[in-house]
């Protein structure tokens, strides 16, 4: 389906069927390089356009072909010069550690990864479990979404806020999520915590500039959705190797679990000794343990892979770089926001 | 090069050179129906797609080949239906009377002017103060927008999130505007009614449907805004004679200048009787009376006409009639919600 | 996330987290109603819009929101009604005669063509040499643009005025076409005849609608030009058996021929008798009657047809209609009218 | 300024400075009527565009204007009308029936599900492996794409070709899918299956009409691609209850691997009984009756539910009548066809 | 209402009603920082997102601000360099005077404002009485349009024609205002006056491209509108303190009143000295001398500022520059222009 | 009807009519300048913009128009530098030489045409007798497709893949026409020579990038159409000396048209010498001969002229040059290409 393709003499084959299926289906006995090889297909068929004597060559005839796309970046005059962060990106795996339950601020993370560690921060001082803010990577701008602390109705509404302002300054988003969960209870229902976080929802997913998410910690319950999760589309999402995800912690899953269980067993008139209970916890722990760790989920295509904390500021900058290809981007129509 | 081709057998042929030429290019001789016929081409080639046994049959053929070009000629208006109101307007006179400090239940206005007296409220019982719903006059749905107290940050999220509907459905919008103001005071602030309150100035400013606006009551303060006052264009903006409008009520604006200049004078170690009040207050208080009299702002063009509460419907009717022309309305985008 | 939500009473919760987790993570208790039910969030967070004594009560409501969407399906066509016209297409052969000489009034013609004889004349009194004004044809809407005359620079501007209006209400223009040319002479140089033509050959030019050309008369100079000829794009061009097409009368064109040759005779003091001019004029005559003849050009493609005048209402209805499929016509965008 | 203009003869005048003003100005003394009356603006200055007698003939000069500003108001819907199937769908199990190896026509559906069983095909006598053709569905246009063998060259380039035409017409499109794959071994591909095949994945990838898909047998391999699995996005996907899908067939999967196995065993000079490679199969075989049965894929979201084929003309005309809401769909722009 | 706000702390606060106003509705006492300081808006409301610890700060971060727009300018290669005017701007007010009875020529002063004094006149011959070219200020395009005279026919269409070549270029228009008004009297009329006028008010009013008008003299009847006056939406409207605008001269206002007095009291038969009619004069003459001063226009927001001619250069660059911000300007679209 | 116009004194006219005309058709005599002259025209009909008072000022004054067009050329960073060619253009006549009928590899002249004689070839191996691929002259890229034999349905649907992918990446195509046409005869009719040339044709057809075509050879039957000829509205269509165009070769003509002469001949009997024929056939051929000539062609504005073989690179890149104003190019639409 490729515009152009390059094929490799006596080494690329192309065919709906190899050798053993046609023998299969048809009976015909044939080469693969017969069947489907360089030429074949570059002299008879048709199928691949540009034949290859070698790897070699093949590179080269591909490198021509890109020259040939036609393409010319977008370019901004203010973005050819940058700074370096002042802090050292080798310093990130000490701040964040790799217990998920040790709190650390996430500015500090920031300021390992954007450009002179400049942040201009919006709304500091409010709805302050979550931190927004302005940088540049590579002298190009960016918002910076970032978790510190569990969401309130004030942290909420200020990431709809900042999203707003974003989309209007086709600037790109970066979600930091370290999220265990949007806060719960009577008074945080009545305070409208449903509304208000739809409003970062539908923020989130109605954002037309490019988004990129990393997950720096853990990615638990309804938060995963308010940080741009991988439903709500980033253009990439990357993982840090300490971090976890999953619908709920696993011991706050054994525990709801067992918790019911004991009240079903107790109406029954049954007993539960608390080592039955740990036994029955122990393995609700264990599957949460490993079905959440980055590696389960990026075998399972849940993310774009898994990344060295210190190479975080230039695989973003390499993700921002190809997205400002599409500038500018289509103006963002945010749905009805729920007031 | 045609979409699709209707070949007749035995009859019709194609081929980019006939038998003579085909003969004295290459020496092959073959007959025009095998070379280029409607066998070869509808069963080997591709190059035609329908295979006709005569004449008549590709006539046929080619008639439902039109048929299926899915195509619909512009169309010519067809009028619509609708009911009159349950209530007579004869009774909004009673209902409103001329003291505006008398409360009345704003939906019996309704009532007294939309189509079958038909209001689908919105948000009923949430942020009470301001009535929110839909209706039609004359068949064509209307938004309306409705004053019944003071306004609360409730009221006002209710208005923009009722806005933001009616402007996604194309739906025109009604303000009728009786109004005091917005809550004042500490818990009000505190409460964020400065950007709630903006919320509902900015989703009426933004609104890129029809609006229109009726003074059926008071007018005071940035209540004005928030209700589609002048300076938020709506199409039309008529008042009954019952009205007044000024930035605050004439009692009110005395009692403040009163209060400043006793306390001014206090300080000073003057007096001031309760006489000398009154007749400082007097003319204030017939300023605000005369200037915020309907007559006087008509006159200066700060509406479109005074009408009679009887006829609101009929002229409700007719310039949302006018309004329709302009369908479809561009799309609304609204600013930045401060959220 | 929804834009309107209904709820039911004593049925109905939302939450973040219900009771059990709730109790989990906060140790309140709280019963589901009181955590998220229809009242907490109809009356209190605003979460819901709609509360529902009932599940009969809640489906209404829902086929009541749903009758507010303002939601309208596509339409299938309705057939229009027009009226034949009042005088009969057989008496146009009478009114125009095949000698070109003799003049008539257009209108004559006009009233055998349209719907009803109604035209409603554009400028009836100002630029009396050019006709202009709308009918219908069918029941389709067309602009009439007709010879009554040699065309001065009132004609001309009244011309492109009309076509301004034709094409901002997106009314298709019908070009009767018998024209001996613009006026000449130094008055009408210094009066701007070049500039006032230039007007409506530009109007002609740009005018997106679509454009019917039909050639009932004369077709002679600039003329062409002015009245939508060939290189003006009509949709369609027809003409009339009696029409002649030439950048000048053939009698003209020898006359001036033949003056200049007498003139050049003369300068050289030879003679050139009367007979002489005669017979170097014959041919000139000749050749301008035959190949001014519209057989001579519609075997050339310079138009689309010689049609009976009794069919031109027929035609130019079946022409209109074709070209309404392309409705709406691109807006048109006139380039600079010479002022 | 306006577009056109009405004066009543001895009553209106126009003009930049009146008789006063004028003798003023200049000295010059001239009556109202002489110096901006109905005459001279009708007549000589072509400021006023229409002459009125009186009063009474400019409203009605007016009301004229206003009939030709070619003005349509907006319309409500009217329903249309359509048959329904001469053959009762009663009859498709017994066509169809649960063995996917007995072939059927598929025209035997069609016209057991369209309105009138009335099947416009196009192209019926090449590639005849797979049928195309236009219906209609309670009266809404539809192109069918059905399966009625393997998938050729032939039949690919057919199918893309009626792609092409259906969405130049916006009109949606139902695949039948009922398929074991495309034509494989030598010649095939020698004669470019592979990019056929892509032609029609092109096709259907970037068909921007509705698209819909049942699956009423077979879908085996690449041939889900062509026909608009799941990953090309229908709007719709729903399954028959005898249908099966998986990447090849069961009996072949198993074949391919023990032909596999045995190679390998041979080459390490090992036995394999007929038996052993019967147990061999047996489980793999198993596995994919057991995955590729619709509950399978259906409790996996892998379509939109299983139906009954006597439900097949109710559930489609639907989901057809929701998606002309969308109407008119975007343009399709295909990327580059293969050719 | 703004995307972001800064507040001082200690210093600045917002409310709905300050502290008496809230003690006079609600009798509550509160202190203004309390009510709606930096803190309480910062970190509880929401209502502002930066507090700023003093003013430095604020400016600060408002700059910060602004950095983080995102915003780039359009940059023109050619616009990088530019001569400075040949003339000095000193000599404006030698030019022009305080007279405006007397004339002078325009041409003088665009000497003393554009980019190397270069002005490329177009139609420098006719329609003399208006003055239109191209020149360039700080290197940015722009046309002229000038009074040198009272408006004819000649000079109006003059400015219409220019009006549509800077609209098609893109290029910014520049109004230099000294206009007494259009020739009036019989032979203007006849001449279409009116109807030429009004092609260089459509312009003006239609011109999408960004407009600027300097009152450097005379801005009297409805010149005012056929020179981009306040209604036909200027960015900007500057005033030099030796204009004057009204609707007409106070001697041509005082002389046209006392005719008519004298007229009607010559028909009752009554007297009217000399000295009475100066006294009947004097006040008119007055007012209108006091009224049509620029400091009384400027203190009604007629215009954007009085502006010291030397300036003039100055500070039309700078709103030219952020004009170009909007670029490329939307197409202007004229109405129907009458001819 | 240009934007703005330039006269030069006692030198430029401009009249409908001149005087010799107008003597004619009115009797008046009249010098020519005072018909039509610059005076007239500038000072009173308004009809010329500029008086030039000689040639060299109206050059200068033309200079000044353009100046003030506000134009700026689109640039791309990479254009400014580019390679000459590694071989010598005057090579070319060598190369190509003046026998039709002798072929030579089109890659040697492409090779002395573009820069650097760099030539990314498209399907090398495929349809040999079509050479495609990208190069780039003065910097701009360009599509190359050269005849390089009879075209085959392989060669013509390669054409059609690599116009597709010149559209979608808006590089414009330069046609170096040397044609005889399409294959012909039974096979090639069965495989679709007929449809597949049809894909060329609605490529070549549909393709919105600026189109270029030099006749380089001959230019005989619909190959012509396939190569961009004139009806597929090139840009620019130049001919070599040594081009020669006709619906089929002089010889070819003559043979066939005396074949069925002969034939006819026979049927009735009569005899037929060679002598006979050659005498027959020799008129036909020197027909071809001359009205196939480029000189013939050009004398009709069939082409934009005659080049010189040796300036096909400069006039190629100014035409590129030309065209690339027009960037970014209107996205390509193609209709339906017939599979």
């Amino acid at each position: 389906m490729a515009d152009e393709s390059v094929i490799v003499k006596n080494q690329g084959t192309i065919f709906l069927a190899g050798p053993p299926l046609v023998k299969a289906a048809t009976g015909e006995e044939v080469s693969a390089e017969d069947l489907g090889g360089a030429d074949l297909h570059c002299r008879t068929s048709g199928v691949t356009d540009h034949l290859a004597h070698n790897d070699a060559h093949a590179l080269l005839t591909a490198r021509r072909i890109i020259a040939n796309l036609n393409h010319t970046k977008q370019v901004q005059p203010v973005l050819t010069q940058f700074e370096e962060p002042l802090y050292s990106s080798g310093e990130i795996g000490g701040i964040v550690g790799d217990n998920l339950r040790k709190p650390f601020d996430v500015r500090q993370v920031i300021a390992r990864i954007v450009d002179g560690s400049r942040f201009m921060e919006f709304k500091e001082h409010y709805g302050t479990s979550l931190v927004t803010g302005f940088s540049r990577l590579y002298g190009q701008p960016v918002g910076i979404i970032a978790n510190n602390g569990i969401l309130f109705s004030e942290s909420a509404v200020k990431g709809a806020h900042f999203i707003e302002l974003c989309t209007q300054r086709q600037i790109p988003l970066l979600f930091l999520q370290n999220i265990t969960g949007f806060m719960v209870g009577k008074a945080a229902e009545a305070g409208g915590i449903a509304k208000n976080g739809a409003k970062l929802v539908t923020a989130v997913a109605c954002a037309n500039v490019p988004k990129f998410t990393v997950l720096i910690g853990g990615s638990f319950g309804a938060g995963n959705y308010g940080m741009c999760g991988r439903a709500y589309s980033p253009r990439f999402l990357w993982t840090w190797p300490n971090s976890r995800i999953s619908v709920m912690g696993g011991e706050q899953a054994a525990g709801v679990l067992a918790q019911v269980t004991r009240a079903a067993k107790e109406k029954r008139g049954q007993n539960w000794s608390d080592a039955e209970e740990e036994a029955f916890k122990k393995p609700i722990m264990e599957q949460y343990d490993s079905e959440g760790h980055p590696y389960f989920a990026s075998a399972r295509l849940w993310d774009d892979g898994i990344i060295d904390p210190m190479d975080t500021r230039k695989i973003l900058g390499l993700g921002l770089s190809a997205s400002m290809n599409g500038l500018p981007f289509e103006k963002t129509r945010f749905g009805v926001f729920r007031m």
